[in-house]
């Protein structure tokens, strides 16, 4: 017997830092319902092209937002007669993290800081919420917030992406044994970029492989 | 535009506690595919009935297991083109945890140890180990075990079953103080059970009440 199929899509949360502020990227929404308005990056699953749900979110984040290679996680999935005015739908939710750099300037997206990113349609809100609550416990066991900076960068840049996201100041001497414990990043012997008074400043990369293997699908 | 959609369904991990082992309900297939095989019970999204897709896991335990009222949460969404000889699928899986006594028999299920249950139809052994990890976390750091135990239990009951989930011998006294901690029972003043040597047990009930508002659906 065959039934009624609900709609089936995607939604990426995708965080990153700008103005040393945690912000999220929203995208101006082409079609109805609430065209114009921004909402989360998403769209349908193309069963023609995508062999799995984690492919439709990744090809939702390349052609919406211009960005890939991002570490992408699945967050929860929100379902429903009433959350899209379509149909009864069910959208398998992602949380995508990158560093800003990552992010190009589109004229149908927008960063925004994640206080202001309010009202937004469907139950986008809802989906925001739960995925700030994902990245800022995964901040307090894993090095998932690590991957909202470049491929290498400085000790005192880790910490800082740290505060963003948990919006706490943390002890540097604390920070740096937690770091050694998770063993959550490595040295890059062969490179190192000037410090504050002109001291070579050591770089650093992730180490835990994987989170790594996150970042592209293999 | 309208894309063809994929099937979309439920699958539910039911843990409960038989013979003191750690055990997991499985349904024989009525229907092809993998007819006449034990398989999670699952079912197609009903949209007509369901509100939500926790509508649909329940609606399915109370079908195909006669289970009610338990407790549920939405596990993970596994996808894709392979993971269904029909067509390109979703499934929407829950862990749900019940005691024995709330799992009535019937000819067409059967409670198997977690050890045996292997060599399940469509990817049930990858939703079966994810659920069982998820169980085993939980069992560290909330009173999720708790809800395979009857409503009113004894503190070496409540112990037993934090043994039986982990598979880990606990001690008596970093147990109690680990409940403590959780605030994760209270007792219940009015009844009593008679103990080992004929002393009356104190009995208790989860104390959790938000894990206690996922047992029925508020």
């Amino acid at each position: 017997m065959e039934y009624p199929r609900p709609l089936t899509m995607v939604d990426v949360v995708l965080f990153t830092i700008a103005d040393d502020t945690l912000s999220v990227v929203l995208e101006k929404r082409a079609n109805a319902p609430f065209r114009g308005r921004f909402a989360l990056p998403g769209g349908y699953i193309h069963v023609d092209e995508d062999e799995d749900a984690e492919d439709s979110a990744r090809r939702v984040l390349a052609a919406k937002c211009g960005v890939s290679d991002v570490y992408l996680e699945q967050l929860y999935t929100f379902t429903g007669r009433a959350r899209d005015p379509r149909d009864w739908s069910v959208t398998i939710a992602y949380c995508a993290v990158a560093p800003a750099q990552r992010v190009p300037a589109r004229a149908s997206t927008k960063i925004v800081p994640l206080t202001e990113a309010t009202g937004l349609p469907f139950d986008h809100d809802r989906i925001l919420a739960r995925a700030a609550t994902r990245l800022r416990d995964k901040a307090t066991y894993s090095s998932l917030p690590g991957f909202l900076l470049p491929e290498t960068f400085t000790y005192p840049q880790l910490q800082r992406v740290y505060e963003v996201v948990t919006g706490e100041h943390l002890d540097t001497s604390s920070f740096r044994r937690k770091t050694l414990e998770l063993r959550m990043i490595e040295p890059v012997s062969s490179t190192q970029e000037r410090g504050a008074r002109g001291r070579p400043a050591q770089l650093y990369r992730l180490a835990d492989q994987t989170l790594r293997a996150y970042q592209r699908k293999i």
